[in-house]
């Protein structure tokens, strides 16, 4: 006995008289002769309606076991149903339970839960319309990343998680060591004794694998990561996670505008590909969660992103009668007020906001050639602000040992780094796309706990 | 001007009067009136032969700058080559160097370096002919990957990397903490005050997504995950390492010999994907590191794997005259010594073993009805011993409690995991497979550390 997935049996459509199919209970409707029942099995939004009655050997005592939440099997013929809203129906010939569900304690009833009650049930939660969608949305999105890419001819490589730098400063780094923390080894003056632990070294979690794509990317031109970084920043809030994943795609023989082309032909790609493998679930945000975001999807696929250097987006933020909280000055840092008057008031359309100021931005940027700014960019949705941050990097051996210095980072630290400027440098370039950022703007959920399946935010790693 | 990939010319052959390529020089050979040089990309195995001659303006200074690691711009015409093992060659009309290499400093001149030499240059390594190869096939058996799972229906889900889970007893955890480890708070009692570190209790760095999988298997019937999976074993050998990536499918409706079904079909379709995409990369490990690769991985796509109990294994060691280190009895854990055995002498292929000694086992493997084993699977292959170990999960309530008693687990703390077996529990089953010991085995590459970008082992997490 082969089982089909529901999702298939939706888009095969009738007649098949022999379908089997194993799920949950979502739904159970007990009429005289006969009893409805929704049964889902986490491939599609949709529930398949199966209809039971007293042909059924085990029908009475069946029916009285089954509850939302129980795990069954049924077989028999699906038909074109005659309800409205069911186009199909399972008419059942046998059903088994594998397992009952107390509708006393269990904790997903036909109900509409809170998000936060929900993340309290974050080992049900996944059971629900919303978190299904969620999902199945970020495997699709997950999936149109690598096609992306691969179709490209990227590589896709793992950089550690574990590393020994902590000169990128992104924020706090989580601490990986292997002591007894009731018991952390002291030299003679009192200080930690690293040379014991694990890696002989202080350790952290990786916040970016862009310097290791960067190694990569001067061996084999492109290449790109989807991995896990980390921040121990205390932020609680609706999106900042700490520990979420990145895309970081690295480009040896690039440029900056290189750069935009790619991430612009990158978001449109993936934006594109999900609305075609997961339209329903898509639609279900758009009813119920953000009526916006098939709408905003559409345009990012396809309208041209606006292109901006970031002093004259400073000019359009100064010439604008809108008061800011952060006032506004060439030299600043964008904030998201800034960023969201430009995507959506300005320019009602993502844009692509480049060269900023030099003294915002990270070492490794390379420096224009007005000395004032650098060659970033950051990519500005509408509602969300930036998406993805990028750069071309300074190959410039010379230059880059100015700017670790000016920052006072310790070069030797990186004599590692500055080799790939010593042999063969080439320009190049990269950005990164926060994942749960990308699939939360485009379900519309309003907090990234939501997007991924275990949430580790401030005093919270259950499950 | 639009580059082009080394690999892309390869394939779509001569002639190409407009073939332009980016990309680092292997080797140069100066004569009276050309010069010829080898350029690699990444793309692929093979170089690119370029030949330079004196029409060009840039010539003279030209030729003197270029030296092995010189990242270089070559344009010209392609066409079939004279030369002997040189199918295709560049006829360049320009070329541009973009960075140097000093050939008195850069470490990868043209000999053999012995691996661990290599790895002490982890960050220029992948630009030779071995590091580059393993890369491109690591690539390839992700996608693969990725490729087979989705076909059939899975969901890519993430499980978290940080948890608090502590009870896997998978081997040792390596601890996350926000603390300064010079100044850690502590209690009254003297003890370490984990309430305030940023999770609130003492978390970890994940051994294994099994888990959390299962959560998404009870939602979603078939998921995978394939993330990085952390031991803080001090193993200093060429199989461990302290940061490894594990891909864990987990089934709901599925029992043992659902489980051998999927792993094995599995295996055949990674190695066949593997073997049709990188034929050339392939070859070059056969040719060079072990002769016996592709013989083996032919017979891995063809050949129905055996399956045998591990009681019927036992028997099977018993009769043997073959003398072993670890005498045999039944209820051992079978060591590699035993599994290459059964693989590479009795069977002559790969082995699945099925339902071990409960004693041996996981508290999480169903419990057989002769209460003495559980159904637990290896894969054996020749040669490489365990590749994939899974089981059929213990579905029943009570009897997932007694186990955990039975070995002292608070069940408080997996009360989540518990609840599983309350609402809707099914039969389900799941397997594990670390990522890098099938790029090892297929490559044949001997030390593990060979076949990750940047590995993490003992006293060594640098780059």
């Amino acid at each position: 006995m082969k089982t089909k997935r529901i999702k298939d049996l939706f888009h095969n459509g009738v007649p098949d008289e022999n379908a089997t199919i194993q799920g949950w209970l979502r739904t159970k409707r007990e009429l005289k002769e006969f009893t409805f029942i929704e049964v889902n099995d986490g491939s599609s939004l949709k529930n398949l309606q199966v209809i039971l009655d007293k042909t059924i050997s085990n029908y009475e005592e069946t029916i009285v076991r089954l509850n939302t939440g129980s795990s069954v099997e049924v077989s028999g013929t699906l038909a074109t149903s005659p309800g409205k809203n069911q186009n199909i129906e399972l008419k059942a010939t046998t059903i088994k339970i594998y397992g009952d569900s107390n509708p006393e304690t269990y904790p997903l009833q036909k109900k509409r839960h809170s998000f936060e009650f929900l993340r309290t049930i974050g080992h049900l939660r996944n059971r629900t319309n919303t978190l299904g969608a969620v999902m199945r949305i970020r495997n699709s999105c997950a999936m149109a990343i690598h096609k992306f890419f691969q179709e490209k001819g990227f590589m896709l490589i793992h950089t550690p998680i574990i590393t020994v730098n902590d000169c990128e400063g992104a924020g706090d780094l989580f601490k990986v060591t292997n002591f007894d923390l009731s018991n952390i080894p002291r030299n003679e003056k009192g200080n930690t004794e690293y040379t014991q632990d694990f890696f002989g070294k202080p350790a952290y979690l990786t916040v970016s694998g862009q310097l290791e794509a960067e190694v990569m990317a001067m061996a084999f031109q492109n290449v790109y990561t989807f991995g896990p970084t980390f921040r121990a920043e205390n932020s609680n809030t609706s999106r900042h996670l700490a520990e979420f994943w990145m895309v970081e795609p690295e480009m040896a023989f690039c440029d900056l505008e290189g750069n935009q082309d790619v991430a612009e032909e990158f978001l449109k790609y993936v934006f594109k590909s999900v609305l075609q493998s997961c339209p329903e679930d898509m639609e279900f945000f758009n009813k119920y969660i953000d009526s916006t975001v098939l709408e905003t999807a559409e345009k990012i696929t396809n309208k041209k992103f606006e292109r901006i250097t970031y002093t004259n987006a400073i000019n359009l933020l100064e010439n604008s009668n809108k008061l800011f909280e952060y006032a506004v000055e060439w030299g600043i840092d964008l904030q998201a007020e800034h960023e969201r008057y430009l995507a959506e008031e300005v320019f009602k359309s993502p844009v692509i906001v480049t060269n900023y100021p030099t003294v915002t931005k990270a070492f490794y940027m390379r420096l224009n050639d007005d000395q004032k700014t650098v060659a970033a960019m950051d990519i500005l949705f509408p509602k969300i602000g930036e998406i993805i941050g990028g750069s071309q990097r300074e190959e410039r051996l010379d230059i880059l040992e100015e700017r670790l210095q000016a920052q006072n980072i310790i070069t030797e630290d990186l004599s590692w780094y500055l080799d790939l400027r010593r042999y063969g440098t080439v320009p190049h370039s990269g950005f990164g796309l926060g994942f749960e950022r990308m699939v939360q703007f485009m379900t519309g959920v309003k907090n990234i706990r939501e997007v991924i399946p275990f949430p580790r935010t401030p005093l919270n790693a259950e499950f």
